[in-house]
């Protein structure tokens, strides 16, 4: 299945650069620019570099079509379309156990809607559940700047009942049922800070 | 870093095709044909959909320089380049623990040339195995038939001695510290059996 670029969003050349090692950090607090995934990316770069964890976003799926081998300089690839991933973006491990998560962002300010997940991705979620996995969403509400994650199971209950008409998860849920993450400097988005105290409150 | 496809090898269009649940498995036991990465792919697929572990192999990294957005259909990627990967191929999720492995083929018939392994790989290995992940490495000679996982703590020792002009590991290593990876029907190359000998055994 080959599509428009996930989320119905255009691909941003910028966004798919990778942080690498020697990337500035920028010295002044700001993430003015910076899209969730860039954040999250930076906040995994954080984590690697001091042996917190080794958490990586996967690469977007291409279907290739059409490689031209010139000599004496790279592949290029001449016709290839973006495919749906059969996963969620975001996978490692910390601490021996794995760690399975969707990254999402949205503009509305009262709610997520349920829209920004697919069903491979739920489907993939709960298949990493039964392994014993731990895997939650991060959800970036951008308009209001606040950060918040949410366990699978909570997000499961949600889905599940798509069929009743309920195709939104509400920020008050977020708020009484979700741990919010706070967004700093360094690392930018503590997620796994927020996930201590998820699993320490038991959910 | 662009580059010609990893491992120098052309890019194959077939060897890219994700291998879905409608898939087809040959009713003939047969690997003729099939590649080592199809092999694993359908073994993954194998223990996916019986719940014995969630491995996936992580898409190609493509940097993207191109799109065109044609009204009514599907993007088109115009000009992109294969990068160097920052991980290794494959990882997921097993009871619980993390499972991060790279697989290679080698037509070598005495030993496996360490050229098959690249140094952000096993930097990628050993930050995995600081935060306590299961990490090997499985190794197909293609000219024998013969497949052996061997631990990521013998990679990195024949890594490491590198410098001294140790530049492969001999088959007899692989013989005498690895496990061999019965190749079969279903599933086709059961890795999880030999990575339970290599628990069971210490290693």
């Amino acid at each position: 299945m080959t599509m428009n670029y996930p989320n119905g969003r255009r691909y941003s050349v910028s966004s798919s650069s990778d942080i690498k090692g020697s990337k500035k950090i920028n010295t002044k607090f700001s993430n003015r620019g910076m899209t969730f995934e860039e954040m999250i990316n930076e906040t995994n770069l954080y984590y690697l570099q001091r042996d917190i964890a080794v958490i990586h976003k996967k690469p977007t799926p291409i279907q290739i079509v059409k490689v031209d081998y010139p000599k004496r300089s790279a592949a290029k690839i001449k016709e290839a379309y973006f495919k749906q991933a059969s996963t969620t973006d975001y996978n490692g491990v910390y601490q021996g156990r794995y760690l399975d998560f969707e990254a999402k962002e949205t503009k509305n300010k009262t709610s997520f809607p349920l829209a920004n997940l697919h069903d491979h991705q739920v489907y993939h979620m709960k298949k990493c559940v039964k392994q014993q996995g731990i895997v939650f969403v991060l959800v970036w509400f951008s308009t209001l700047k606040r950060c918040f994650l949410l366990s699978s199971s909570s997000v499961f209950d949600f889905w599940d009942k798509k069929q009743n008409g309920k195709k939104s998860i509400p920020l008050s849920f977020f708020e009484s049922d979700g741990i919010e993450v706070s967004i700093g400097f360094a690392p930018r988005v503590d997620y796994l800070a927020a996930l201590e105290k998820l699993t320490i409150g038991g959910a």
